[in-house]
C-alpha cells in the first residue's frame, strides 16, 4: 500500500513545548543514544490516528518514507514533516488534537530520557523508584490536578468490537459524563474510543468544558491503538509495566468492557495488585460491563477467575450487565468511598501513593519464545504471584498479534509455547479459544493465525 | 400517561437573569396580558427534552400538574418546580443544559414582551419594526456576536428520519466542526440534533471549547421539538416568522437535510426571500443534502420546486449526495463569500441587514379552515409571492400536525381544505402523498390521518 | 487654550457594542430628539480623561471643534474621532480604558432614551418607575452580579483634595482592596481616584484579577470629573437624582473622605433617604474617615449634622480617623451584616430593592434662581425632608460651580440666593465658609468667587 | 526585637505544587544534604516582605523560633507554619502574593536540587551547562512564554532611595505598563517596587489582565530584599552569578535606576558581558534614568566606565534624565529590535541562547578577605575581564553590607581589603565614597560602618 503523504509544519499549542539545544540535538541523534528513531515511531504513530489498521508493522511500511525534523523558531518549537499520514489532517491543517498529541510525544520522551539517562537516583529495581518516575511523567505531563476531588474512571476493553458492544461503551460514557466523571483509557478505538464520545457529548449536555479525556499509552502498544483526538490529555510512558502503573495510580476506578487478550492482561495486572494483602482494605471501585450480548463473555471471564485465582479474587469485581446507568451510579458512589478513604487516610487525591504494587508487577516483561515457555503456570503459588504469570502469558499473545517486535519473533520463530499443569491451562485455553471464535484477537477481516501453542505438562 | 414527577428548586448558571420586581409580577400573572401561562408551556416544553413523543398536546396533557414558581433570592431568580419531567434530571440535578434552556426562556419571554406590551415604537405591519424586533431579541440573548467571522451554519431537516438519515446529519455536522463551523438548528430532534453531535466531537477534537449550538425556535413549535441539551444557545422568537426571519439574519448559510412538510414548509420560505430581486446579488451558500437513500426525495423536490417556482429558484441550491467532505468544503467556501461580500459593503457579519424580507413573509399565517381554504395556489403571480402561498399551504399542515392549536381545529372541524389551479396543486399533491408514504409526517410508530384535503378547481 | 486634537478610529473591544441602524441614526441625529450633542458632549469628557481642569465649559471651549461620527462596520460599530484629547492617547492608541468608557458612554445613552422616549410604562412622578429605571439601566450596563457577595464599597469625597489627603485615600482603597472589596465611586480626580489606585495595587497582591472599580456618573458631572482610566466599570445615568439613588441600590456600604460641597451634598442625600421611618433597621456602613489634619473637618461636619437634623441621624455613621485599617476592618463587619440581612429578608445582594427612597429624592432638582430661593430651609419639619431640602441647596452651590449649565445663569444673574431661619442658616453658612477657606470649592489655583448668596428671613 | 508570630495552615493556590514523597522528605530533611535549613531561611525572607528593615542576621534573629512543617494533603501539599511575621497576613489570612512566594521558594529549591544532587549531566565548570542549568529553572518556574514578542523590561536599582527617586520609578513603570511593557526586578523595595506599581495601575488602565511583575532571586540576597507581593513570578536561583544571567537571558531590556553598590555590580557584570567581542552586534536595549536631582549621580557613573572601561562600554547605554515617556519609547523601539533581531537569526524569544556569557561571570565569587584582597584592580588587562573584576569587588561590598555571611565575616575580621593600582583606584573611591554620602549603602536611619578599605599598591 502507498499513499500520498503530506507536508507540513506544525507548532506546538495546546501544550507549548520549550526545550533547550541540548533537548533539540537529542531528538535529532539517530545513533545510539539519540531519541530520533523513538520520536519518529511515536510521532507516525498518532499522525495515523483516523486510520483502520492496527497492524503497527503495515504502518511503518506504509509510511516508510515519513519523516520530521525539528525547527527552534523565536516562538518556540516547530516540527517540520514529511509525507505525513493525510487523516491527521482537514483541508491541509493538521487537526488540533493530533497536533497536541505530537507534542506530548516529544515531552513525555524528553523527559523519561532525562532521568533514565542522566540522573543516578534511578534504580529499576528498586519498587519506589520505579513508581518515583511514574509520579514524575506525568506530574511532568500536568496529568495530575490536586484541586480535582476522585473522578477519574479508567475504561479498559478491547479496540477490536463490535458496532454493538461500542455503541454501549458510549452509553456508559454518557451516563458517566453525565455526573461530571472523566474518561481515562489506553487510547486506541473501540472499547477506548466509545466512552470517551458519550461523555463529550454528556459534557456538552452539562456545560462542563474542561472534560478530561486522558489516554495513557507507551511506544510499543501506540501504534497499534493510536489515540483517538478527542484525547486530550495524553502521556506516554517508558513501557507498559509503567503504563500499567499509572493507569492505578491516577484513576480511581475501573470499567472493563468485553475486549481480547490485552483487556485479560490487564484484569489479571489489576487483580494480581489488588490481592496484594497490604491493598485488602483499600477502595477501588471496579465494574465489568457490557450489553445484553456480552453476558456470557463475563460469565466466561468469571469462570476462568473464580478457577484460577480463586473467590476472593472475584469479590473485587461488580458485573454489570446492560444497565449504563447503574454503571454509573455505582462508579459515581465508588468515587466518594475513594475521596472518604483519602481523606481520612491524608493520601493525595491526584496519585495513589498507598496503593502497594509489588516488584513483580512492576518489571517489564520482554516476551520471547525463551521467557514465555519458562513462566509457571501452577495453582501452587500464591494468587497474586499466580496473577502475575498469567498477565505475563497474555502479554506475550498481546505482542504476537500486535507488537512489531513480538510479530517479528514469532514469523521468525514460530507460535510461542504456553506450558503449564494440564487442568490448569484447561480454563486458560477455553478462555483463549473463545476469544479466537469472538473476533477478539484482531480487527474484524482478518483471518487469525494464532501466535500461541498451549504445551500441557512443561 | 401519568408520570412521577420532580419537584426541584434550580438557579441559573450558564445565563445569570436578573428581574426586577415588576418582571417577576408579570411571569407570575395568569391573568390577561400575564405570561405566566406562556411561560410554563415553554418551561415544560425544555424540561421534556429527552422525551420521544413529538405530540403536544399529550406532552400538556401528561404533565397537567406540572407548576413553577419564581423565587427572588438573594444571588437572583430561583425557579421552583413541581411535577417536572424526571428526563431532564440525573440523580435528581437538572442537566445544566436543560436549566439553561429554562433561563433562556423566561429571558426572552420576559424581553419580546417589554416590547410587545409596552414599546410605542413597535408596529407589526412596518417591515422595519419586524426585522428591529428579530435584532433586539437576538442581541438581547447575547447571540450576536461581532468578533466572529461568518460561521453559522444552519441546519434544518426533519426531526422524523431514520437511523442512516440521522447518522448522515451528524457525519455532516462532524465535517462542519473540522472546520471550525458553528450549528444553528430549530433545535429539536432527528436533523436537528445530529448535525449539533456530529459538530460536538469535532470541536472537541479541534480543541474548540467555544462551539455554538444555536437553537432557534418559537412558543407554538418548541413542545413538538424540544431542544437538546447540547443547544448552547437557544432562543425562543415571537412567532414563526420571526423565528424563520432570525435563522436567515443570523446564520450564514443553510443545509437542508431530508424532512417532511415542516422542511418544505422552510425551503419554500427561504426560496421565496432569496428571489426578491433586491436580494439577486447577495451570496447565501444554500446546500440540499442526504445520503444516498436520499437522492429521490431530493430530486423530487428539486422537480417540485421547477415545476412551481421555476429553474431560477432552483439555481440558488446545489444538491450534494452523500459526501458529507464535500458539504462541508463547499459551504466553507460560501463562509468565504459572504465574509468577502459584507466586508466589501461594511455590512455587519453578526446580522444580515441587506436582506431584504418581504413584508408578506413577516406577516404571521394564522392557519384556519378560512385562511388556508382562501390561499392564492395559482401560477399567474410572482415567483416570491407564489413561494409565500406554498410556504403558508405547508405552515398550515404542520400545525395540523403537530401544534396544539392546529391539532384542536383538526379535530374540530375535519381536515383543512387547500383549494387551487388543477395542474398546480397535482404536483403538491405529489410531494405531500410521498411524505405520507415515507413517513415524514409524525413520528414512526403512529399512522397518519391527513389534516388536510386537496380541492381542485377553488 | 488650544491644543492640537488627535484623529483616530476605535472599536470597541471590552464592552462589544451592537447598535440596530436606527439607534445609529439616533447618535448621528443633531435635531431635537436626537442624542448626537449628548453623546458628543460625554465622549468629549471621558476622553479628557486626563487633564486637571474641573471646568467644563473650558473644556467644551477648548475642544469646540471636537467631532465624532459612528461608521458600522463588519465587526461592529466603530468611532471616528476628530481633534480628540490627546491624553487619552499613548503613542497614538487609545488607552483601553478610555476606549471602553466611550463605548459605555454610547451604551447607556441609547439604552436610557429607549426608555425615557419609546416606552409607555415609564413615568417620572412614579417612585416605583424611577427605581425601576435605575435597576434596568444598571442590569443594561451589566453592574449587576448575582453570583457576588455584598462587596462594594462607595467612596465618596472631594475630586479637589491635598495630596495628603488623596494618600490617606490610598491608604484605605489597599486595605479595603486587601480584604477583597471591591470599590465605587463617582469617578473623578482625588477621593474618587485615590481609593481605587489604592485598591488596584492591593488586589494585584491579592491575585484578584476581577477587581471592580465602578464609577456611576450622569452627563452634567461628568466632564468636571472625567472617569479615570482604572474604572472598569463605568455607567451614565440620566441625571443626578438616578445616579445618587444607583449608589444606594448597588453599593453595599460608603466610606465619605473629605470633600466640599459636592460631598456635602453626597452626605446629606444619604442621610435623607436613610431617616426615613421604614429604613430604620436596613444595615447601610457608613464611615467618615480622613487623616488626622481632616479631624476637625469631620466634627464640623459632625457639629452641622447633629444641629440640623439630630442625633438619630449622626447615629447612623462612625467616625474614624488615620486609620485606614480600622475603616477596612468595619466596613467589613458591615458588609457581612448586609449579606446576612438580605439572606434573611430574600433580598437580592446585587440591588438594595428593600430601601425606601422617598419621592423628594427622586425628583430632579433644577437649581434656578427661582428654585433655589424656594427652597424651605428651617426647622419645623420631619428630618428626612429637612436633608432634602438642605441637599438641594447643595445640589444648587454644585452646578454653579462646576456645571455647563449652572455657570451659565450664574454668569448671567448673579449668585443664587438660599433663603431661611436665621439660627437655622447659621450652621449652613460656617459650614460653606470653612469649605471655601480650605479651598475645597474648586480645584487649587483658582481664586474662588461664590456662586451662591445666603440671606436670612425668607 | 521579640514580635507575636503567627501560626496558620497554607495550601499553594497560585502555583499548585505537587511533591512526591522523596521530595517531601528532603525538604523536612535538618542534616547534610537536606533541604530544611534554605526552605526555612528562604520562606521567612517572603515571609517578610511587608517589613523594612534590609539586615537579614536581624531578620533571622527576629524570627528565631519561626518554623515550618509540610503536611501531605489529598489536595496537595499544605505548609504549616510557627511564628511568622504578621505582615504576612490581613485578618489572620496570608495574603495570596506571598503565599505563592512561599510554594516558589519550595519549587524552586526541590528543582535545583534535583539537578544540583542527583543529575550527572551537571558540572559547574562547563559554560553550556550552567546556561542550561539557568534555562531548565526558569523553564520549571514557567517563566519562559514562546508566544510572546519580547516585552520584558528588567528594572535595577537601589533599594535605598529616596520618596522622588521611588516616584520617579514609578512613572518610568506606568509609562512602560501603557506601552504593555512587563516589568522583572530583583524583587526588593525602592528601585524593584516602584516601576512595578506604576506598571500595575497603568496595566489596570490598558485592562492588561496578564501583566507580568518578574521577580529574580537567589538565597543570599532573598532575606535582604523581599519581593514585594506583587511579583506574581517569583524564581528563586541557586546563586548570584545564575541570577545574572537569568537577568539576561530572560529579559529583553534594562532600566538602571540609582542605587548603590549592588546596582554598581549589576552594572558592572551587565557591560561586562555586553563587552564580549561575540556580542557586539547582539542589539540589547539599556538605559541609564532618574529624575533632575540623579542627573549628578549619572554622569558620576558615566564617568566611572569610561574612566575604567572605556568609551565603547558607554556606548552600550543611554542615559536619559527626567523623562519617563521617553525611557518607555526608547524601550519600545529596543524591543523591536530585539524582536527583529530574533526573528532574522531564528532565535528564541523567550531566551537569549545567542548571548555569550564569559566563564568569569558565570564561577560564583565568594566574598573573603582572602579573595577581596586577590582581586587583580588594574588598567593591563582586557575591557571584560577588568568589569569582571570590578563587579567582584562590588560583590563583596553588598555582601558585608547586608548579606548574613558577609556580615559575619566582618564582624569576625574587620572590613574587606580591596587592593590596586593607585589611579585606578582613585575613580572606585570616589564613587564609593560618594555611595556613602549619598546614604546608598543601607536603609536610611542607619549610620554607614564601611565594610570594606582601599589599599593603594597590592
Amino acid at each position: 500500500m502507498s499513499r500520498q503523504g503530506v507536508h507540513a509544519r506544525v507548532s506546538p499549542e495546546g501544550s507549548l513545548e520549550i526545550l533547550s539545544s541540548k533537548e533539540v540535538n537529542q531528538l535529532k541523534d539517530d545513533g545510539e543514544g539519540g531519541l530520533y528513531r523513538l520520536f519518529r515511531q511515536c510521532a507516525l504513530a498518532v499522525l495515523n490516528s483516523g486510520s483502520v489498521t492496527d497492524d503497527s508493522k503495515a504502518i511503518l511500511e506504509t509510511y516508510h518514507d515519513f519523516d520530521l525534523a525539528l525547527l527552534q523558531q523565536p516562538r518556540g518549537i516547530k516540527i517540520e514533516l514529511h509525507n505525513a499520514p493525510p487523516e491527521a489532517f482537514v483541508d491541509g491543517t493538521m487537526i488540533r488534537g493530533i497536533r497536541e498529541h505530537l507534542f506530548s510525544v516529544l515531552r513525555d520522551i524528553v523527559y523519561a530520557n532525562s532521568i533514565l539517562a542522566t540522573s543516578n537516583w534511578y534504580s529499576p529495581e528498586r519498587s519506589e523508584d520505579v513508581t518515583n518516575l511514574v509520579f514524575q511523567v506525568l506530574r511532568n505531563a500536568d496529568i495530575l490536578r490536586p484541586q480535582s476531588p476522585p473522578d477519574i474512571v479508567v475504561c479498559w476493553g478491547g479496540h477490536s468490537i463490535s458496532r454493538e458492544e461500542y455503541d454501549y461503551t458510549k452509553d456508559v460514557g454518557h451516563e458517566l459524563g453525565l455526573r461530571g466523571l472523566n474518561i481515562c483509557t489506553g487510547c486506541g478505538p473501540g472499547a477506548m474510543k466509545g466512552p470517551m464520545k458519550g461523555a463529550t457529548i454528556a459534557h456538552a449536555k452539562q456545560r462542563i468544558d474542561n472534560g478530561r479525556y486522558m489516554g495513557i499509552t507507551e511506544p510499543g502498544i501506540i501504534a497499534a491503538e493510536a489515540p483517538n483526538p478527542i484525547v486530550n490529555e495524553l502521556v506516554i510512558m517508558p513501557d507498559i509495566e509503567k503504563r500499567l502503573e499509572a493507569f492505578l495510580r491516577a484513576g480511581h476506578g475501573i470499567v472493563v468492557f468485553p475486549g481480547g487478550v490485552g483487556t485479560a492482561e490487564e484484569i489479571l495486572y489489576l487483580l494480581g495488585v489488588l490481592l496484594h494483602p497490604e491493598n485488602r482494605d483499600l477502595p477501588f471501585p471496579l465494574i465489568f460491563s457490557g450489553s445484553k450480548e456480552n453476558a456470557d463473555y463475563f460469565e466466561m471471564i468469571d469462570h476462568f477467575i473464580r478457577n484460577t485465582l480463586g473467590d476472593e479474587a472475584a469479590s473485587r469485581y461488580r458485573i454489570i450487565i446492560d444497565d449504563p446507568t447503574e454503571v454509573a451510579r455505582v462508579m459515581n458512589e465508588g468515587m466518594e468511598n475513594v475521596r472518604r478513604y483519602r481523606q481520612e487516610s491524608r493520601d493525595a487525591f491526584y496519585f495513589n501513593w498507598m496503593l502497594t504494587v509489588d516488584p513483580v508487577f512492576q518489571t517489564p516483561f520482554e516476551p520471547t519464545h525463551e521467557s514465555m515457555r519458562a513462566l509457571e503456570l501452577s495453582r501452587n503459588q500464591e494468587p497474586h504471584q499466580l496473577a502475575a504469570n498469567l498477565r505475563c502469558a497474555f502479554s506475550g499473545i498481546v505482542a504476537g498479534n500486535v507488537k512489531a517486535e513480538g510479530i517479528r519473533q514469532v514469523d521468525a520463530h514460530g507460535p510461542f509455547e504456553i506450558v503449564g499443569d494440564p487442568d490448569f491451562l484447561e480454563p486458560l485455553e477455553t478462555l483463549l479459544n473463545a476469544f479466537v471464535d469472538q473476533n477478539r484477537m484482531k480487527l474484524p477481516g482478518q483471518a487469525y493465525r494464532p501466535c500461541y501453542r498451549i504445551i500441557e505438562g512443561g
